[in-house]
């Protein structure tokens, strides 16, 4: 299985302060660009990959869905999203990405934030995801940007004549990338972006929509520090379609 | 409409004698990912944008195609073209990617490779492929990465710990880039992956694969300069299908 960093508690104390897990998905920067990638969500079955808090299973029941199920390798933050759940609706589990284990056409949609990039086997987690969609459902997810990913010691730099870049290498080296993010040691999955659409478009998925997230007007008036974003992308958003086939 | 930079003497002087220029499809490292994407040929009605000095509009007609129809703005390169085609089932036609016209529903395969980051509105061309082909028909083009023309003056550098990279900025900021590239002043566009993507999507077609083209082994073994390829994609390639719809 993949490392399981959210249980560490150097890691867990640090990302516990992040603006995304003390005010939910209205901390989240990108959330609006995810949102607008979701289908009305009444009454439909949900499954959450790598849910962490609940936010956003419990945005979903609060929405409408009839049932949604939150999946995290994490007991801490399985544990804090259970605290914070009183719908019946919301079901939460512990399952590792990389074996797990849905039900056939048992959900209209799946949702992921920022989690698989942790997982080592992704090609095997999307034909689990293909089954357990029904036909014509939907996956929306994001992840680390593969430009972000990339970088052996990712980080700005300024050039001789002032102006701020990202150093980019190895984009076409995929694999393993071992960063310091809160604490040290972070692994996470380099794949390039070709790659994830390829291993979509390969299990049976149509890609509906490829978003390079950047603020927009308002988050950069707000917070002229996410002025950053617009040299390189951080976030990737995708929404792809399970075929009727 | 778009730049005409290939008519530019001193551009097309220093063109004319590359590789790819000379040696044709076999001295563009890119094409044998180019041809894999390819549909079978015997039989089909092909188009080719930016046709160049015709080197893919020949190899089609001999790999066994019904028709194919080259388009370039440049006269200079038809001129050429012309006179080194003998193949009947090959015409030349000179045209504005920006203001194409083409017959409807005419065509098995769109092919492209390395003309759409010179057009000014690509939404516009891409409805008129999409109208050009016939259903089930395929789009296969190239064009350089968005990685690799995003930077406002695109070049590498060495950190200070002596490993080089690819200072990437200004990726999320859309539009014309000014690069002395052969000569001054070469006038491009561009786009970010996504952008490229949604609006083939937006057009209807479905996007079967996404390649950013990197070396392959015996490349990198017969040219060790390649290598940086795999730090910074210089390529993408894409494989669309044109819906039934």
């Amino acid at each position: 299985m993949a490392q399981n960093i959210y249980d560490d508690p150097q890691f867990f104390a640090a990302y516990s302060q992040f603006q995304r897990s003390v005010l939910g998905l209205d901390g989240a920067p990108e959330w609006p660009a995810m949102h607008a990638l979701l289908p009305p969500m009444q009454g439909l079955r949900v499954v959450d990959l790598g849910c962490g808090f609940g936010w956003f299973c419990r945005w979903a029941a609060e929405a409408g869905a009839a049932a949604v199920l939150g999946v995290d390798v994490s007991e801490n933050m399985l544990g804090r999203a259970r605290a914070a759940t009183a719908d019946h609706a919301v079901q939460y589990t512990l399952g590792d990405l990389d074996h797990l284990d849905l039900p056939e056409a048992a959900f209209e949609l799946a949702y992921s934030s920022l989690a698989l990039h942790y997982v080592d086997e992704l090609e095997g987690l999307l034909a689990t995801l293909h089954r357990a969609l029904v036909p014509g459902g939907r996956f929306v997810f994001s992840i680390e940007h593969p430009i972000y990913m990339a970088p052996m010691k990712p980080g700005w730099i300024t050039l001789a004549d002032g102006r701020k870049a990202w150093p980019l290498d190895s984009y076409q080296g995929e694999g393993r990338r071992k960063t310091d993010w809160l604490t040290e040691g972070v692994i996470k999955q380099h794949r390039t972006l070709g790659t994830t659409l390829n291993l979509l478009i390969r299990q049976g998925f149509e890609i509906r929509h490829v978003e390079e997230w950047k603020p927009t007007a308002g988050q950069l008036a707000a917070s002229p520090q996410a002025a950053e974003e617009i040299d390189r992308p951080i976030f990737l958003l995708v929404a792809a379609d399970r075929g009727a086939g």
